[in-house]
């Protein structure tokens, strides 16, 4: 570990975040909140602020970063925002304890959702909007924005880049990195300003228009409301929501090919396609399992087609109470909530693109038991997939599930029944949000104790940076003296 | 598809088991039985004969069979076996209804255990030993067996007996095979008659000794009781069963190396270690969890170590209703009956193998995060894991955990709730037997709807052939026709 860069880059970090601090503060100023807000979030700001000069006054001679250096500072990054972040909540008095309050951050940053508030109506508007402001910081990684805006960024930014971008990476980095990462940015703007404008003309107010078009945007899934989006009761919100949520499931570079080269170019993406004929295809399924239930057609083809966005977007926006439909739906959107969305989008989950190659993987097994010397690889967008980008792909497996068994230990301690255990487990790691049982979609997480209350929220951020670096953060090796 | 040589080896193998489903007939001798026997198994052990000596007539040429129609043949020998079996019990017009007998009988041979009888002990003598039976021939496999005593087995049995039996194979299979497998098979007949001496010592009858020594070697868990080993009510008869199966789920070879070399050299292996290791860990957690419900501290070890043993070594047995011990013990329940026992054992799972395997792999992702320039690899007993060994097993986990995904979606049409469709899905690919929610340890499987139970024993008898066999027979590419 060469702590000398770490520190300076943790520090620059530091003074990044303390401006996004403000801007809850800004809010604030809209809705009579102003004194609350300086004197929590404008507190933690100037803090992090001084904390962040204090660390940078000495500059390293480079300033590069190993891999495994990237990864640590990045887990750091997200552990010590969500600090923060639960430092200024506690000092709003408007949450009880510090536990809930890193809860709450961890939920927001890692774009999860999950909530421990039995009413959220009952927050200020500086702090709901701080919430699903987490969300949006969270759903396109907080570094990569602070590289990207910073002057003095160290020397090989992709090593954080690829720590904190959801999904296998198939194929090279572009070299010029920031330039990408900006236009990626200005996307991710313009898309998110899109949906808040469209939810504004379907009778939201303004500020409701942001809330929830943010949480859509991080994939997050933090509302207002208690009810979630059935507050509204608007087919048209449901379907822009639907939409929305579909469209930030789906892998940036799509759209940043489709910029440069045309939509043409863009839909041969081969994940793309992949996600989706899934998402179509179990919509349509849990179309025809919840219609018996329905009011009507139409109302079965809308809530099911949302739900199955907010699921396997990893969002959680709710309209009803899916944890009332027939079974099988249920495991059909279990089955998206292990999924997850595509990599490269600010969806959590397994990534559509790692169970293309789980399930080619497979048939390779098949086709090799029939003839030995068929020599067969997968392939992915056409391209044969290097066994050095593959292996990784099948290893994440084996964490993935180890993550989520170990979670599912933790947390049977302290829950009702094992479909809760496992359910929070899988939900904290995929940052879905709503689980099933005792913290379905209408229920939420005040029930938990302190203890799994912790582990959820490291489930959460260890699930949004998928592991390694929570891992490496964790493992006394990575923090061996190194120049 | 050598469609010559298939024929001609089916055929010999059902001249072979014709010859099983004469045991039972003997068996009816003792009890007055013998009448209603010779009707139903003497019946179609007859046809069976029959069919097998039409098959074998034309002898082709060679009988030389490649890998893939070597899997293909053991999974036809299974299902074909399970039908017979199922013919036989619908015969005795003691188990009503085709899907059922089927049912036992893919239950039995994948020495899974799960019944639909709601009260086994209404069957007659011949029937209750025939099911055990299938536990025992099922367990070390019936076409390896088949060709141990045929002598006219196709050249490469090699072929076959890596699909028949369970876990991954490391390292270079002993070339003269047949020796080999008789040794191994006379180890097992020794361990299982010690076994049912030792449980008629503790007061069984014979009967009840044979019948449980069958199911524990077999690591089934049939047995003539409603209310399992529960009914005998004895220390020494559940620490008899409880080493019984913890030591049918050993890889076979630890026992053969046993007996060539010592035992010293036998406990080097590394699988041993960790499935005793393993084995020994949760039984202590388990007992640490029950102890407050345990009327004393011996009871807690007696039935959490008796249970552990019970579910890891996937045979089924109970001697308590484990579904209403703490939530964390079932958790724990849980992943020893997706992890199982061995490879090269009776029992069924994922195997400690593969799961060193995958724990190997995701430490080895962790390192190389660290430093990319590590060369590291997977090790098993000290040599390295070469990657067309490795890449199987890796492999292996996409396509266990497609089929339980699976096997649940379908079985949630037909469930009270989402644990009762996971853990029957799970509880059949591992061939353990109970599962939880409303398939508990005191409960069966006669709730079920036949398409259900059609499903349940297509799992089951795949997850015992671990899969390939069962897809290669459904892959229509495996059906061309070759010389």
């Amino acid at each position: 570990m060469n702590f000398n860069s770490v520190r300076y880059v943790q520090g620059r970090i530091y003074q990044i975040c303390s401006f996004l601090l403000l801007v809850p503060v800004l809010v604030a100023l809209f809705f009579q909140e102003f004194k609350a807000a300086l004197s929590s979030f404008g507190l933690v700001a100037v803090v992090m602020l001084g904390l962040g000069f204090l660390m940078t006054i000495k500059r390293p001679e480079t300033l590069r970063l190993r891999a495994s250096e990237g990864m640590v500072i990045t887990f750091l990054t997200w552990l010590s925002v969500s600090l923060a972040s639960a430092l200024a909540l506690i000092l709003t008095g408007e949450i009880s304890g510090f536990v809930n309050a890193f809860f709450e951050s961890a939920s927001g940053f890692s774009t999860t959702g999950s909530t421990i508030l039995r009413d959220v109506e009952a927050l200020s508007h500086y702090c709901l909007f701080w919430r699903s402001f987490t969300h949006f910081i969270g759903g396109m990684g907080v570094l990569v924005f602070a590289f990207v805006i910073s002057a003095d960024s160290p020397a090989d930014t992709v090593n954080i880049m690829k720590a904190e971008m959801p999904g296998p990476y198939f194929g090279k980095l572009v070299s010029r990195i920031r330039k990408t990462a900006v236009i990626l940015y200005a996307i991710y703007f313009a898309m998110t300003l899109i949906t808040i404008i469209l939810l504004c003309l379907g009778g939201m107010s303004v500020f409701d228009g942001v809330i929830h078009g943010l949480g859509a945007a991080g994939t997050g899934g933090f509302s207002n409301r208690n009810s979630s989006i059935g507050f509204y009761n608007s087919s048209y919100i449901n379907w822009v929501l639907t939409v929305a949520m579909v469209l930030f499931g789906i892998n940036f570079q799509v759209y940043f090919i489709g910029l440069k080269k045309g939509i043409r170019q863009a839909i041969k993406s081969e994940e793309l396609r992949w996600y989706l004929g899934i998402y179509l295809s179990v919509s349509l399924l849990v179309t025809l399992t919840t219609l018996r239930q329905a009011l009507s057609a139409g109302q079965a083809i809308e809530h099911s087609f949302f739900t199955v966005s907010s699921i396997m977007s990893t969002t959680g926006y709710a309209t009803r109470d899916f944890s009332l439909w027939p079974l099988i739906s249920q495991v059909l959107l279990l089955f998206v909530m292990l999924l997850g969305a595509s990599a490269g989008s600010t969806g959590g989950g397994l990534k559509v693109s790692r169970f293309m190659v789980y399930l080619k993987s497979a048939r390779e097994q098949i086709v090799r038991s029939r003839d030995q010397r068929q020599i067969m690889s997968v392939r992915v967008d056409g391209q044969l997939l290097p066994e050095s980008d593959k292996q990784p792909v099948l290893r994440y497996l084996c964490i993935y599930f180890l993550f989520i068994s170990f979670g599912t230990l933790l947390l049977a301690l302290d829950s009702p029944d094992l479909m809760t255990a496992f359910s929070a487990s899988a939900t904290a790691v995929n940052n879905v949000g709503p689980g099933l049982s005792a913290i379905g979609p209408v229920a939420n997480f005040s029930g938990f104790t302190d203890f799994s209350k912790i582990v959820l929220s490291l489930l959460m951020l260890a699930g949004r940076l998928e592991f390694l670096p929570f891992l490496l953060f964790f493992s006394p090796k990575t923090w061996k003296r190194t120049s």
